[in-house]
């Protein structure tokens, strides 16, 4: 299915920024494409990043508070936070979304984690029984576009900072897989302050190469939810191959 | 060495949560070893999760903003924000940092991650060669004491949410590791909703025996510097033996 309609969430604090740079290919790659783009610049938004009782109009001022059932009961109450309402409307409407940012210690912003802890809701991005391939998002496409400050020797399989297929599992499986969605390839732009403005330029290039050609990506695998048993354990008879899941020898 | 100085991250909304309630435990339990604990309730404190330019009190309006460069020279200049230096002094002063959370999206909440975006700046936790095993924490032990919403077997090697340990490796590499910390293993509370009070009541106090001999605790493995070659990988002759670092047969 071709893609009409993308939201970019980014995350850097300074507009002028590689990151910056890299969503604004993306938006003109898609856009060349007909595609309707939406960008949500987390830092120009002043996005809230902390989950909590700000998250609905009517939270209790006190007393126990689940994050994930708060979420689900104040979604079908439609008091949820307008910002929140804002976000996932634009989560609605999209049918790839594109998270770029700086990894920073191996893993999101904490403005983006944010964005994942309070727009992706209980009851709106995953249910109890409703997540990997029952998941609510599973006719959406997602992808991560991430810039790393250490070269791509770094994140060799055996490199220094590990498995750089290791490392994005968390964000790939634990954030976009879970809620159903179709999880293109991340795209790593290695080594960012290292390789001068050539090296910039070939990675926006590969970058719109990528995205022009959106359609034709393949997903990346993920065990279904029937490949599990009782035991939330894969059955015996099958193999695992995702990066994230093993059996010792 | 036995431990003497105690920094409790903590994060979770509900100060009357389960979270809330282990970090007590392990408050309560490393007192009654004579030991100075503070805790750092970051949603207590209001803390601050965004990095960016409030970070320093004399940063650019605009213009090109490195995080990383900024903490640098802002830390060598004194002017990091008064929130930031105080809990750098809470982690030069502590010989053991315990971090608890709930696993929100495999990960930390977002108030966490900002305390670690923030407080574990550039040149103060890490610098360029300063890292792993060469890091400035390396009389430090660290350890994630965590609860998962998903009852275990979803985190075994075949689990339906990945083997925790690679779940895990991004924080207690890609944090804690690579500040040179030695790296306790982590206290994991398995699905803390639905194991009922008795069940909480074991978990309490495992965390409480662990930590009644934290001192006899073996950090976990990670490879030196000197395993790896100019290339950032491990040297042929090394056998990859952590959660992030593999050859591909």
């Amino acid at each position: 299915m071709a893609v009409s309609n993308v939201l970019i969430v980014l995350a850097h604090p300074d507009p002028g920024s590689y990151n910056a740079a890299l969503a604004g290919v993306a938006a003109e790659t898609l856009r060349a494409r007909s595609a309707e783009v939406v960008i949500s610049d987390l830092y120009a938004l002043g996005f809230e990043a902390v989950a909590g009782r700000g998250d609905m109009t009517d939270a209790a001022a006190e007393g126990l508070f689940n994050l994930a059932l708060e979420q689900g009961r104040a979604l079908e109450a439609g008091t949820l936070a307008s910002d929140i309402l804002a976000e996932q409307a634009k989560v609605a409407a999209a049918d790839l979304i594109i998270f770029q940012f700086p990894l920073w210690w191996y893993s999101m912003p904490a403005i983006m984690k944010g964005w994942v802890d309070r727009v992706l809701s209980y009851k709106f991005a995953y249910g109890v029984g409703q997540w990997w391939d029952a998941g609510p998002f599973a006719d959406k496409r997602a992808m991560l576009s991430i810039t790393t400050g250490t070269p791509k020797g770094a994140y060799a399989t055996d490199g220094r900072n590990g498995d750089i297929e290791r490392i994005l599992w968390p964000l790939e499986a634990g954030v976009l897989a879970i809620c159903g969605f179709q999880v293109l390839p991340s795209f790593v732009a290695y080594g960012a302050p290292w390789i001068g403005d050539e090296g910039r330029a070939a990675q926006k290039a590969q970058l719109a190469a990528l995205l022009a050609d959106v359609d034709t990506i393949e997903p990346r695998f993920f065990h279904k939810l029937a490949e599990f048993g009782e035991d939330l354990r894969l059955r015996p008879e099958v193999t695992p191959r995702t990066p994230g899941q093993h059996r010792t020898p």
